[in-house]
């Protein structure tokens, strides 16, 4: 098959590797239809941390195409969403919701684990890890939409969730990514009454109120804290949302959360210092990090499906697998949100 | 009046101070039965963080000896609890709960407001502040249970709230203070399955039994983390309670947290680094800070008046007023767990 390595920093390619097929009785293999670039593939990507040479991506929806002899739960011609992460679905820390916490699992596309970002993948312990989609001829809106709950709706809803968001919250977002975007959709589907989005880009200030945003604040900082307080009458925000992980946007957070509020944060912390005093003076509480995944994918499921939720409108740059070096470097030159690769156009298999 | 006077590191002495009176309409004066020391008030006792020089304590109960023409909760007469700072009861942060936050809000004993380690004090806003006691005749040990509310027992309850713990919960308490130990009888309170005390102390381990610990683990560091997670089968508790404020001991309750789980903490945080990489890719919330006394302390004035929980025992070590220099130096030492000032046993007025 045909998938996406990492060559090393800003070298994406295309390259010829083993076809995925079952090992252990546990495994699936899924064709993969669509798949995308996170935030975090930019990380390595522009060598801020480190990646092994090899697959890469770990977002992914497809057809499965062959299972394991213990597989129960998922069968052959299902179309299934891929958590980035698979779990086995039974250790302790699984069977608690902490699925993204499995003793048994890995993150796709790392250390040689088939990524996403490739014409198909071989999913260890299937049954803890892929979710069935039901019904069929879903349109390709839906689609796009499902693969989001791969990573990145997904994780926008835990970071509302982290942050306590509940109905009637007063809620700020800071972030304009995808993740940021996504969990503009998750407060105001968890019933926030207000959703300040803190964006200086028109494009993405004009997704984030389609999506629920009912306040934009322009700038960045203190000035945005500053503007945030001003909406709240002082105040601050019942919860804060942090969808960056930089120490600006931490500060951020922390400054327009109000005293027993808690910042939810989902950005893989680059550099963060918690200000543990400000916590303990405030009561400000702090709970985020990699996401859960699979627990959450059934109940965002069921509302992508009804059409409650357009996370799809995420993605505005779309290319095939050969056009991959491209989907990193709209992201990383911010030409694009969040970039999707749609496989199967051009079979180039000898 | 006479009341307890810090004039610099280990200097606690006793002097004449201005009888409090009524000064504002929502004033009250309290006459004080009995007061205490705070683990927290070590801290500029050591040097250790900086206070004025002047009145002390935050922790006292007494009977109410006069009230302004506005206050209407509180009567002469009432015997009250006053949590450590006097709230308004009425700006957001106290509407919210978050009594400890308030706009208007001080803590006794601090920039020239009368503190508990003394024969009076006026208290400030105190319909949003003191709490009446119901009922007559009770028991001194009562009496000492219901001063514990003041700050002690609603923390360490503090920190078993913000850690999460819920019935059938498996808790570790790091930290044998009177913080901690009282963080015990609120985790038993609250119904925790399994209670791990960290304790090193024969008589703290015997106290922390008493209030309902299931387990103690007498080392320290990483040791006493290894030993935690070996009685929890190398899965970590579901709530880390965190009562010393201390880098290693931040550590400890960190290194037991299971995924999802929450450290509670409510020590004042010295040179502490939150391990923000560990929080993150183990989901572990940390949340705790100034406890909202004035919120907690009716749920637990029950239980005290019905004999259900008995914080008093914390108190291993009593004097009066002019005792005042020993309470503080007991407590340093490690003679003492928590020492009680009895007022009223010696009048000295001219």
């Amino acid at each position: 098959m045909r998938a996406a390595v990492f060559l090393g920093p800003r070298r994406i390619e295309v390259a010829d590797r083993p076809d995925p097929r079952v090992t252990a009785p546990t495994d699936a293999v899924v064709r993969v239809a669509l798949g995308c670039v996170c935030g975090s593939d930019l990380w390595y990507y522009r060598a801020e941390s480190p990646h092994a040479v090899g697959p890469i991506g770990h977002e992914f929806v497809g057809v499965v195409e062959q299972v394991g002899a213990e597989v129960r739960s998922i069968a052959e011609g299902d179309f299934v969403i891929a958590p980035f992460k698979f779990s086995d679905g039974t250790c302790a820390h699984c069977r608690a919701g902490w699925t993204s916490n499995c003793v048994a699992g890995a993150p796709f596309g790392t250390d040689g684990i088939d990524g996403g970002q490739g014409e198909a993948v071989r999913v260890p312990l299937a049954d803890g890890t892929l979710v069935r989609v039901p019904g069929s001829g879903h349109s390709d809106e839906t689609m796009r939409s499902l693969l989001t709950l791969s990573d990145v709706m997904a994780t926008g809803h835990h970071a509302a969730v982290s942050a306590g968001v509940k109905p009637g919250s007063v809620v700020a977002v800071v972030g304009d990514g995808a993740v940021g975007l996504c969990a503009v959709i998750a407060a105001r589907r968890l019933r926030a009454a207000r959703i300040i989005a803190l964006s200086r880009h028109t494009p993405r200030q004009a997704l984030a109120r389609s999506f629920g945003a009912t306040d934009i604040v322009a700038g960045r900082g203190d000035e945005a804290a500053a503007a945030v307080l001003e909406l709240t009458d002082g105040i601050g925000v019942d919860a804060a949302i942090e969808c960056v992980g930089t120490a600006e946007s931490f500060a951020t957070a922390f400054a327009v959360a109000r005293p027993g509020s808690t910042v939810g944060f989902v950005g893989v912390p680059h550099s963060v210092e918690v200000p543990i005093d400000t916590m303990f003076g405030r009561n400000i509480g702090l709970r985020g990090g990699s996401a859960p995944v699979r627990r959450y994918i059934p109940e965002l499921l069921d509302d992508v499906l009804a059409g409650r939720i357009h996370p799809d409108r995420v993605f505005d740059f779309e290319t095939d697998l050969d056009g991959i070096g491209d989907a990193y470097a709209a992201m990383d030159e911010r030409r694009a949100i969040k970039s999707l690769i749609r496989m199967g156009k051009k079979e180039k298999r000898p």
